[in-house]
């Protein structure tokens, strides 16, 4: 034993546990009466906002809630969700967000599975809430958010509380719990889950803490920036933003639903630096009619994530005067946890060879210990060389504790020291990771690997193209063969041999799309193509 | 049990010890091909310093050294100190920097104490360090460090071994090992220690790391910066950059000594946006003469900490172009741990009032749980009435394991679960701390207390005074006056009388010196003015 070891001890003086809930006591200590919170008329200080998410911890203690617990929150992004990520773990208990368009059996499922005690809930939702407790064997306290912008046509009253009549019955002196263990739950959230039940990922406060100072390092995010919430605060927890910005003292302004004019209107009014966005989002600013825009009077950071973005995003993005990085992760991973960090001599080459790199999901952020690509089966890496596939492979303090109550799962996704991405990528020799397709979405044609992703890159940069979705059709030949889904850009005629002669281009034989269908493509609530529902509609396409 | 507890164990994929050690692996490889260390005329890429880091590592580990052994370094802010901070915990040992000004005997006392097992040594060091070998009971083994640019006449070789050929002897694929812990220590940091043998304070992984990212989210620090290292590294490890400055893939110019023509040519050379300073470092840049100062091209910030700094300081800085934040922190606290954090209505203050205002120490970084102000018998907070002195106390992850084989001092510094800093300061209302005086430099006069350093405050911004420190002088009436030292501006004349009429114009009658004599001040190698032997001149003045 070294004398490094004797008399050294954790005390009370140089050990806490790292926790985000800390960040906003600390801008409120700071900052108390600068503005933390925006939504539509209503305003709120850092030293209200830490009072009423105090208070609201206090009263959720005083029903019974304490560690260990879980309380749901099925809400747009109004201010109550943004407070449930401190309110619900500062009194000890796990918050599960949900995502708002869920249908009420999956809903249930949840609300069973994660056990809730409470749920918070907007209006708004009460007919698929009503639905879902009808089916769940739980019944949870229903705290309903009474908000003003909601659409008035849709809201009943089922709810048990009301949030701000729940909120004033706590403590104003409430003192919040640190938790004990740093490795205690913070939030659970549930994926979207394609193919059976949704799996409920679990990240714990050292994480989340970790996820922040990450993200602040490696997007530049200097203190004080104003925040728009574009992201769904239900998703990954907002990709950890409702605790990052309170790191930085920077302000968070809500946006409760995708209106692209509105949100060029926000980006004026407040002042707008930072926002995170998935690609289907930059796709709708991008092609929004020009009535809905507005010229920028400075530049605006773009963080997107969620799915591979199509190359010529970037394009159209810095048209605008946004300036967007390209990062990846997944809900298992707090979020992303790789970027694209440039390198000075890429800025001599063209623009398009430029946003071909950007597409790439590149190198791992700094909260990062490993991002590799290996074969799965030998889990030895794959070659630098941009060709050979292999899956994402991830280890670090951002990768979950695990799937609640699901062992097997959770022993399978982490099997040999690294978290299974289930994401099909090649390795670059600059050591920067492309995703070639998602394991499932891969088309294997007459014995060759297509990335679905290639194909609709290049059906993206066709200026007649929105948004291109590329699946897997059954071939009797080939086995598969690619089948394309085109949503088009308003007012832009394209026709599918001339889609067919674009790809040709640039595209060997075999990848070229043997059927185009132009049609409105299926969307989950963040923006993912629902490739399961177009793979149906390819089987039965002639 | 709560399910939230079972079966969501940490795991070889979800959990690693934090260790700033990973950072210089991430530089490495995300940039491989950029310039990370730049010294005179060497120059080194991230991927020469990753490998030459883990090289020396496994020399070290070939003669025997690993976990819990302690590397001494005593050197300038060289490539090879820089690299100590990597090569010496990436084989498990300790990293014990030393301050190159410190006496033979005391060299001797910290070599004994650290058990140091090697002692790294620049070759114009030799004779201090062959006298201190003559006195300790120990005898590491020496490595030199041979520099082109070292006062070429004080070279001796005493050495066992040189750097370069030692580092040539480990293996090139050598695996640095993560420590199991990460509480474990990193490295060991004598204090001066004015009264007694000086303290080992003792640093540990986990630390190091939320050092670095506290820092960049304090600081605003960007991505690839460009950092000159004007603090010794062997302070406090340089304020922890020589790991913070990797995380962010920045560039680090070493700078050997202070030689401020030498800084001015360095920032327009390397294009330095950032380096932090002692303000004793801030007033020789100020009052350098006009040939030795370049005109900025571009905004640069500098950090300043190390004593509290008087208000005109950061007049004269902006006026160069500089732009100052004042943080404040001890060795004990890993650097830094508050910062003037800037509110907007300070803006409309005139100039002067704004300056007093940057010159407070502030609020807490955000790697820091607590920083307050009690009283150190009650432990009670004091009054938020800018005018009831305390004592600073700070907790968090940020405060040392302990005073290294020294159970009792630790226990007395952490008694109640806060490190008592031994500074005396008062909280504003608005909760930004002001430093009124270390416990040992307050002057009590007819039961009063005075605060040395709103004297030397006042004394500082008359034109003629470069330097002000005052000291209590023994008086039979009073019990204890201020006394003052001053070392003039250059070519300026000013007289005793001048500038006691100057501190009457603003400062209440018991705190006006009772004599003031013009000198060269004595100080320590980090730059704080020795008062200690500043009050035994006082004594002796009649």
């Amino acid at each position: 034993m070294s004398n490094y070891d004797k008399n050294l001890d954790k005390n009370n003086a140089n050990f806490v546990p790292l926790t985000p809930l800390s960040f906003l006591e600390r801008a409120k200590d700071i900052y108390p009466n600068y503005d933390a919170l925006i939504y539509e008329d209503r305003k709120y200080t850092w030293s209200e906002i830490f009072k009423r998410c105090t208070k609201f911890a206090s009263a959720l203690e005083k029903i019974g809630i304490g560690t260990g617990d879980t309380v749901s929150v099925m809400a747009f992004n109004t201010p109550e969700i943004f407070e449930a990520h401190y309110s619900v773990p500062m009194c000890g208990a796990v918050l599960n967000t949900i995502n708002t368009r869920l249908d009420a059996k999956t809903v249930a499922y949840i609300l069973d599975h994660s056990e809730a005690k409470v749920l918070i809930v907007d209006r708004q939702l009460h007919s698929v809430i009503e639905k879902a407790l009808s089916i769940s064997k739980i019944k949870p306290i229903i705290i309903d958010i009474q908000d003003n912008f909601a659409d008035q046509k849709l809201l009943k009253k089922i709810g048990d509380k009301e949030y701000e009549n729940f909120l004033s019955s706590g403590d104003e002196n409430y003192k919040w719990k640190i938790p004990k263990d740093e490795w205690q739950a913070i939030s659970l959230s549930y994926t979207s889950g394609t193919t059976g039940n949704p799996k409920g990922v679990v990240y714990h406060h050292r994480g989340s803490y970790l996820m922040s100072t990450g993200s602040a390092v490696a997007w530049n995010m200097p203190n004080r920036l104003n925040f728009l919430t574009v992201v769904p605060m239900f998703h990954c927890n907002g990709w950890g933003y409702p605790w990052t910005i309170p790191m930085l003292n920077g302000k968070t302004i809500c946006l409760r639903a995708i209106d692209i004019k509105k949100i060029f209107d926000l980006i004026e009014k407040h002042e707008i630096t930072h926002f995170g966005g998935a690609p289907i989002v930059l796709n709708m600013i991008t092609g929004a009619p020009e009535s809905d825009k507005k010229k920028l009077h400075r530049k605006v950071y773009v963080l997107t994530a969620g799915a591979p973005p199509p190359s010529i995003i970037f394009k159209k993005m810095k048209a605008l005067g946004f300036e967007v990085m390209h990062v990846y992760g997944l809900t298992e991973t707090y979020g992303h946890v790789t970027q694209c960090a440039w390198n000075d001599e890429w800025n001599k080459l063209d623009e398009e060879k430029q946003n071909e790199i950007k597409a790439r999901q590149g190198v791992r952020y700094p909260n990062t210990e490993g991002v590799t690509i290996m074969d799965p089966e030998t889990m030895k890496e794959v070659p630098r060389d941009g060709k050979t596939i292999g899956e994402i492979m991830i280890r670090g303090n951002i990768v979950m504790k695990g799937y609640f109550k699901d062992k097997d799962a959770t022993e399978k996704a982490m099997k040999g020291g690294w978290f299974h991405s289930g994401d099909l990528a090649v390795m670059h020799p600059d050591g920067y990771v492309k995703i070639q397709d998602r394991s499932k979405d891969i088309i294997i044609s007459g014995g060759e690997n297509i990335s679905s992703i290639e194909i609709e890159n290049t059906l993206a940069k066709h200026p007649g193209v929105s948004i291109a979705a590329v699946v897997a059709k059954p071939d009797e030949k080939w086995g598969e063969v690619p089948c394309a889904f085109i949503e088009k850009v308003q007012d832009k005629e394209v026709t599918e041999k001339e889609l067919i002669d674009f790809c040709r281009e640039t595209l060997a034989g075999f990848k070229i799309p043997k059927k185009i269908e132009f049609c409105e493509l299926p969307k989950t609530s963040t923006g993912k193509i629902q490739k399961f529902e177009l793979r149906k509609k390819a089987k039965e396409i002639n």
